[in-house]
């Protein structure tokens, strides 16, 4: 469990660090057509910590019988962030995430716990550690699509180095 | 130049943010083969600070005839880095960038040198303004690369899920 709330801790942090006070070129811009901006992706991951990943943790532990998990919207922040700033959003996001880290210690979570299990509506059975497992590299995914996302807006800008960076493919 | 200096600064303290004080099972290991972990990232970055991207943007703005660049050696920080921590490496970072966000301040860089060129080994000629704009990428690149690396580390630990997670292919 520390090696997770290790990483689950710092994300918040990092994105305000990446992300707080750019100019809006950096952060409103997607990879094109339905691809996310960095402000989307935020909003993405508040409405993960309000209504997925912990309420799931807390259900596979809970006694109710009945353990299937509610679906992701994975849409939901494009109604969600409406009329707010970045800066609002990092802001909430670094909220949610302490609070919800907070509710994750109380749970005081054994080696035990984690092979209880859930039912995933697309994968049936999975057990507590895998849905942790997925948090925290869903968290590092998004890090990585935010800075991906952000040096395609200077996919042009480069000229032949484009040759050697990968990321702008 | 402003949206340029604004992602080149805080690099070292998002990165800083990402890796210090976490278990080496995140830092320490790479994706496989001859790939590179975080610490071998940040040593990457440290002698990218120390020999390349500045200097070379120094030597375009330069009264030198001869605007070759010397060739970039991406495998230097393995003799580099050799007996120092990561925290040391961050640290070091933190101060080399630094020092270059001021000389890059210092040289007050205008739109008319930006359009100056260099000569690079594999490219030939290419602009201030490419170099400059490559360095933020290649920054950005490393960054979505390090949190890519870690998430790796859970490849299995996530289970069923790895189908809805593209970063783990």
């Amino acid at each position: 469990m520390h090696q997770s709330i290790e990483i689950l801790e710092r994300t918040p942090i990092v994105l305000q660090n990446l992300l707080e006070g750019l100019s809006p070129e950096w952060t409103s811009n997607n990879e094109g057509g339905e691809t996310w901006s960095a402000y989307d992706v935020i909003g993405h991951l508040i409405h993960g910590d309000k209504t997925d990943w912990l309420t799931r943790a807390e259900l596979i532990l809970s006694y109710n019988v009945e353990k299937k998990f509610q679906p992701f919207d994975r849409f939901a922040q494009f109604e969600n962030s409406k009329g707010k700033t970045l800066k609002q959003l990092l802001d909430e996001f670094k909220e949610i995430r302490d609070a919800n880290i907070i509710r994750l210690r109380s749970l005081k979570i054994t080696e035990q716990d984690l092979e209880k299990t859930g039912v995933h509506p697309t994968f049936g059975v999975v057990t507590l550690s895998q849905l942790l497992s997925t948090w925290i590299v869903h968290d590092l995914n998004h890090i990585s699509q935010i800075a991906r996302v952000m040096a395609k807006q200077y996919k042009i800008e480069v000229g032949p180095w484009i040759e050697f960076l990968k990321i702008l493919k």
